[in-house]
């Protein structure tokens, strides 16, 4: 045993990797002192994910040495959502295995087979975005859902006052404004997939606030942090870039 | 602008159009100094629908000249399928563009092309039936999933004291008896297609309990009122009028 | 006329049936003075049924002369499937059908066609198993799912302190260890279909408790019983007996 983790909020878990394993096929864990992250970037180089839970997140954190284990985070997914609300959630390792325990009125464990790889794990790109605010998560949910009427694509516009998310298609365009109430100064402007969106918004209930941060066609940096401040996850999208109309 | 309007109850027109986006592609709304109506028969010619809401329906109802606009039926619906129940619901135009915008925690303005087209909105049949009962609305919508079990269509049978729905099949068939407390002094029989009432009634919610109008072999007669008494919907189906088995 | 049930419990025929629909596709049913009862073994012979559900199960039971009647399982359970919780269910027979019929805000009735057949009732094999513990219906249910990612097969094992589910697959293995708290000396462990047992579950809402008869390479019997004592549903499915790997 090299680590072992416990953790009565499984939540967490079920909600980022429902976003997760719609992105990628495979990721590899870090578990070291500090706690457990992730980062990974899908095959299209699309979208890159960064998860970061401190080890306050677990009412049991033990490691004895750091370890990289690679999984298939489909399999994972399938296996956490079976996990019910009350459950305590473990994690551990043994020669080969992931092993997720769910432990309520029964004991139930999960080994899941590691898979062999010696690729480092993904830098994540540095990038300054010129604006950043804050907006409750439903506010972009909400705006997926309209905006996939018309287009399969959305632009994200930041102003003074504003969030502008459209979209425009044959038969209709659609609009949400959002007050932000940032102290914004500038205005940036990108174009982001719909269905790359949804797949990030799947993750939407792991706070009900999120960051976003946006230039002009550069990639969105979308964080959700924990309200307890000991974990986020986090996505930078790349804008679409296309010809004027 | 030539015409301005706002209502809290959004329910409204979710519940209506969940039902005549199934029935219509076009639709023509006028609106005028009195309130919102429209009327219009499937290609088909077997439904015929009138919805007329007064201006009382509205918050705010302003229209400076009567207007007649014709839009994609299911385009509106896919746009009343995302609005919130707490929602403000705002109806206008511009040129060329019919505008239907959710006044929430964001604002959310979609804009759906108007349609061309010349033809007159239809006048409905005049018909007078023998026989007209006010039902529950449920005791509808649980007969017709009953009726499918054995068949496609069903037969509304009214006598004095009841209102019978049977529908017969190759492995048995079914009837729902319901007592209707009215004053009825004769018999009305007709036979009706469960596909196209499905579709009537999946604006039931629209209010608790239904008129139903019969005759022998006529069309039949729905009329759901708000409990406001200014705003209803109703349909008019074809009888399937088939030779004895 | 020759037998009349009534009751407002129509649940237990709804989720019964349910499980039972989905394993035969005829059933005779037969009602004597005492109740209701059915066995019957489905085509592959894995899965054995028995349904008794005694009069006092029943508000309103009157039988003059005994009766077997054949009927088409789904059918009936397309009836059933349309029952609202307040509803009265009354079960009768005239010529050449049977007839279902629920009592609420309106009378629906169901005539279902007789089957003719001739054949008789299946015989319960009787076997006696070494090993029979009570566990939460939950147990099983959370299992099933559990045990279906990585298989379709899973094995039962119970020893003096645990009952033990397991399966294993290409890509991991999942185990459930229930303390059953039972006075269990040996042990016993046998292999089923993933499918078969999903299938008998439809019906676990049956009681909140369920009996587990278990053998070496012997088939599970497992008895839902009302908590009132007047009705048992019973399953026999045969086990996997199948080469070491």
């Amino acid at each position: 045993m090299t680590f072992n983790l416990e953790t009565s909020n499984n939540r967490i878990f079920k909600e980022s990797f429902d976003s997760i394993s719609r992105i990628v096929d495979e990721i590899t864990l870090i578990i070291d002192t500090e706690g457990l992250k992730l980062t990974t970037l899908d095959r299209s180089h699309i979208t890159f994910i960064i998860m970061e839970l401190d080890k306050t997140v677990f009412d049991e954190f033990e490691c004895t040495t750091p370890e990289k284990i690679c999984i298939d985070v489909n399999e994972f997914m399938k296996i956490l959502r079976n996990v019910k609300s009350n459950d305590i959630l473990r994690l551990n390792v043994d020669e080969g295995n992931f092993i997720v325990t769910f432990i309520g009125d029964a004991t139930r464990k999960f080994k899941l087979r590691l898979i062999d790889n010696d690729y480092e794990p993904q830098v994540p790109p540095k990038i300054s975005h010129p604006v950043k605010i804050s907006i409750p998560s439903t506010i972009l949910t909400d705006a997926l859902k309209d905006m996939s009427i018309f287009s399969d694509k959305l632009q994200f516009l930041i102003d003074e006052n504003y969030l502008h998310i459209r979209s425009d298609g044959e038969f209709g365009d659609t609009n949400t404004e959002y007050l932000h109430g940032e102290n914004i100064l500038t205005t940036a402007c990108s174009t982001f997939g719909i269905d790359k969106l949804t797949d990030i918004l799947r993750s939407s209930k792991f706070s009900n606030e999120m960051e976003l941060e946006l230039g002009d066609d550069m990639p969105l940096k979308l964080t959700l942090k924990l309200p307890t401040g000991d974990g986020i996850l986090q996505y930078l999208l790349a804008p679409r870039i296309e010809q004027e109309d």
